[in-house]
């Protein structure tokens, strides 16, 4: 799939200035319309078994692109990319315990890692507002709640774990069109995998999510939940991995593809 | 639209026996898999206002076809076809009264009558059954439950009224499964219009609907909410034509169409 010029221009205008260091913050609203990913870079040794995970687990784990190995780009999100730099601020991890949050990562880079791209619910956020449906915590200028349920993801190796959801409070017709707008999108989460009674998948609070804002549910609407890019996060956290690394929250990959080119109708 | 030949020789076979006389009960069941068909037969001066209706309502009033003034067929619909003898059970109205329940309508056709055939649940109701999706009344031998709610239809000349819907209890997983189904079939009511909260469309207990049979809804199932065909025969009910004749309730007209014919994606 190719980029139209203006994303590719817009994608890399916002990595140099990343890749410089003149900018380190989260990455909402920057190249906008393009999609931005979330990132877990991984010893060889485990990106065959988390590979298998997000092949068994699509809709929290969207993989959008795989790295060959120790090679810091993605060849199908952006010519001009390098994993290493162009993301505002990383996490790496050792022991499943996070020990620095530098905003280039050249330096512990390994001839071993394999970096993954996963899709972000950015991308189907940005088709329901073009759609006029208001997004609450956006609207609010919060995060996204997120809830562990009690559905447990299939297990592939080390990696093992509840599914984890985002929630967003809908009118019912809004919820419909929601539903329709973001099965177009199955490579960012897709539709979403449960509606109302949030009891029902083990969530006994909505005021009080694992990660996250709380948001306020009107009583002219039903919470929507999506499974979240948070998933693959917690699942990582869980199995302990020697060497790890990660995006930090909120502070993408931002790709030349355009949001509209990973709708599959 | 040409159906396939299997298809046309089930309906042709099925039509063919009714207007011998030889079948006179509801047509659940009848043609598997062809598409069957409300029926409203009205005098040329409501024809236009009952068409800008339709058109006005597409989801309760999806109309699959419209006949000649005078003419008793739906070219696209079946090649054999003939809207006077092929239905099982009519019902002729006058001045708003239901007069007649014949089985053919041969003795009061008239050249000023203008046919329309609308479309039918039954058609997304065996693609959710074929997807794995129980539908409760269905499963209980009962009618669909339906609703008046307090939203009104956009009205034109004499047809106006409440927007009628049928009710479906899902579980959250079946219901977004449901909503990517019927977004398929837009020509048979389409995309549910509403999800859980009975109350904000009107409805104030679901145990006692206006039209059909009651069903049971489990503590982990919503309530999913369709335009219901029933909208359009309300209205009519309501306007009181001098003279219709509309198809009785669950005797519909066999095309030589297939369901799935009818998807748009």
């Amino acid at each position: 799939m190719n980029a139209p010029i203006e994303a590719v221009r817009k994608g890399e205008a916002e990595r140099l200035r990343i890749r410089a260091g003149n900018f380190t913050g989260p990455t909402t609203g920057l190249a906008p319309g393009n999609v931005q990913a979330n990132l877990v870079i991984l010893p060889e040794v485990l990106a065959h078994d988390f590979l298998r995970f997000a092949h068994a687990n699509p809709k929290p784990c969207p993989i959008l692109a795989v790295s060959e190995k120790g090679e810091p780009h993605f060849r199908t999100l952006g010519t001009n990319l390098d994993i290493r730099t162009d993301v505002p601020r990383y996490r790496v991890w050792r022991d499943g315990e996070l020990v620095e949050e530098p905003t280039d990562i050249r330096h512990v880079w390994r001839a071993d890692l394999v970096s993954f791209a996963i899709g972000c619910s950015f991308s189907f956020e940005q088709a329901l507002i073009e759609d006029g449906i208001e997004i609450r915590h956006i609207t609010l200028g919060l995060n996204v709640p997120m809830y562990r349920t009690n559905r447990p993801c299939a297990g592939t190796g080390v990696f093992n774990g509840p599914l984890v959801v985002s929630m967003r409070p809908l009118k019912p017709a809004d919820a419909i069109r929601a539903i329709q707008v973001t099965s177009r999108f199955p490579s960012v989460h897709g539709a979403p995998v449960h509606i109302g009674l949030p009891e029902v998948i083990g969530i006994k609070d909505l005021s009080r999510p694992d990660y996250g804002d709380a948001v306020q549910i009107h009583t002219d609407e039903l919470p929507v939940f999506w499974a979240c890019g948070v998933t693959p996060q917690a699942v990582i956290a869980q199995a302990k991995p020697s060497f790890c690394i990660t995006h930090a929250p909120g502070s993408m990959l931002i790709t030349d593809l355009r949001n509209t080119q990973l709708t599959i109708l």
